[in-house]
């Protein structure tokens, strides 16, 4: 591996910001790092999701990675401050490109976005919309059933689209024209979101904004002529990664290995 | 506290065996912990399980409990044996008590169970159910989106009881008679389950059999004249643990203290 570029997720949802990585960028090595052992994050507290994702970003740093993309949206919302002092490489997580992507599409300013309880709680997506379009109008709701949805394999479920219905109803009454899906797992599910919302409303994820903020950071690099590595690290049940993984990705993620967890000393004076 | 009953749990549905243990036991004092950081455990393997559950015994020995209750199915199907090669306190877990009670209220023999993946995978009701009564039918069926519907408090949702529908109306052909509620948040939807299964079935949970277990073990011991004292401890979020424990209690469970988890040496021979 040469200088890659380290990826972190809560499991396996951040493979979609990986797909997106690796056909924007071929060549580049990439490391994953999924943490199915604490997976989800979006039901839990700011500071945990802190201490987690401190821990993760630490053990990327001793794979020497150059470049951290923080595919978890809870860990985006909570925790970029804390792991930008804690680290002098770029850090890039996925609120800023997701809410750059619905800007740039959204023709009414009136903006959705659908999350764990962790990133609505957070208005990390607000902050971000309301200082890049002070005048833009924004409706956010969390819908936490989703990835349980997905890691059930449910996609195609008819009781996965009562359930979007049922969160997004109210919501659609406010005119909005974009919706970002402001988690990993929610692509996933694009096809029957886009049923219940209809074609009126373009919904955005933050994987191609980002594979796109990468492409322009690397356009000054020598493009290489071989193929990129790929390493995928879990804290958990790497064969069920390998599974579904499969099913995002269309192939099997192949290297993919376990790692046991343990601490390490950090300062705490997370602001919290 | 003195001599107080030690009580974990993945997170919060482990209240329900504690409110059943309070009301046998009302005397004794009681220390819970609830992890709330990692929950839930039911998706995760079995290696990891045991590695949670003995950190979280170790942590209750250092509260000084006399006798630990594993309330977590998915703990108590893979972690008993290994939890108990590392103390020498008595430890009961939910699956003998919920198998116990399983044969003892059901007359064709034919038993269902529903439970987590891990759970389920184990296969540890089928042998428990087998050892008491080897011509016993068994028929199991994991149930995994169960637990994320009852923490978004969506137990009275339509979509709810089309859920336990799509996952039970195979099982119902199997002239099943009783059917083990093999996770300790099944109990607060008791109601719609037993509405989809009819009035034929008999749903069981561990939570007053183990109550009684308790009992019995007890019923030497001189009755205290005071009121126990309960001590909750979790490793994250507090504030929902009060809010969600207040709706399995009917009270606020009051005495909710956070713990920071730190790792601690313990020997790595797990029979894995």
């Amino acid at each position: 591996m040469k200088n890659p570029i380290g990826i972190f997720d809560s499991g396996v949802g951040g493979l979609t910001v990986f797909h997106e990585i690796k056909k924007a960028l071929p060549h580049k090595d990439i490391v994953y790092f999924g943490d199915t052992a604490r997976v989800p994050y979006g039901s839990k507290s700011k500071r945990t999701i802190i201490q987690y994702s401190l821990q993760n970003m630490i053990f990327l740093l001793q794979q020497h990675i150059e470049l951290l993309v923080v595919a978890c949206n809870t860990s985006s919302a909570y925790a970029i401050e804390e792991l930008k002092k804690h680290s002098s490489i770029p850090i890039i997580g996925v609120i800023e490109p997701g809410a750059k992507k619905a800007l740039s599409v959204s023709k009414n300013r009136r903006i959705g976005i659908i999350g764990t309880e962790g990133t609505i709680t957070s208005g990390s997506y607000e902050k971000a919309l309301k200082s890049l379009d002070a005048q833009c109008e924004i409706f956010s709701k969390p819908t936490p059933l989703l990835v349980p949805l997905v890691e059930e394999n449910w996609i195609h479920h008819k009781v996965t689209k009562e359930i979007i219905q049922e969160y997004l109803h109210e919501f659609l009454e406010n005119d909005i024209d974009t919706i970002i899906m402001g988690c990993t797992h929610y692509p996933v599910l694009k096809k029957v979101i886009q049923e219940v919302v209809g074609n009126s409303i373009t919904l955005v994820d933050s994987a191609e904004s980002i594979a796109l903020e990468l492409k322009k950071m690397y356009s000054s690099q020598p493009i290489q002529k071989t193929a990129g590595n790929y390493t995928f690290f879990v804290s958990d049940n790497p064969e069920k990664f390998k599974i579904l993984g499969t099913q995002i990705l269309g192939e099997d993620p192949k290297n993919v290995k376990k790692v046991f967890f343990t601490d390490a000393w950090v300062i705490d004076d997370f602001d919290v």
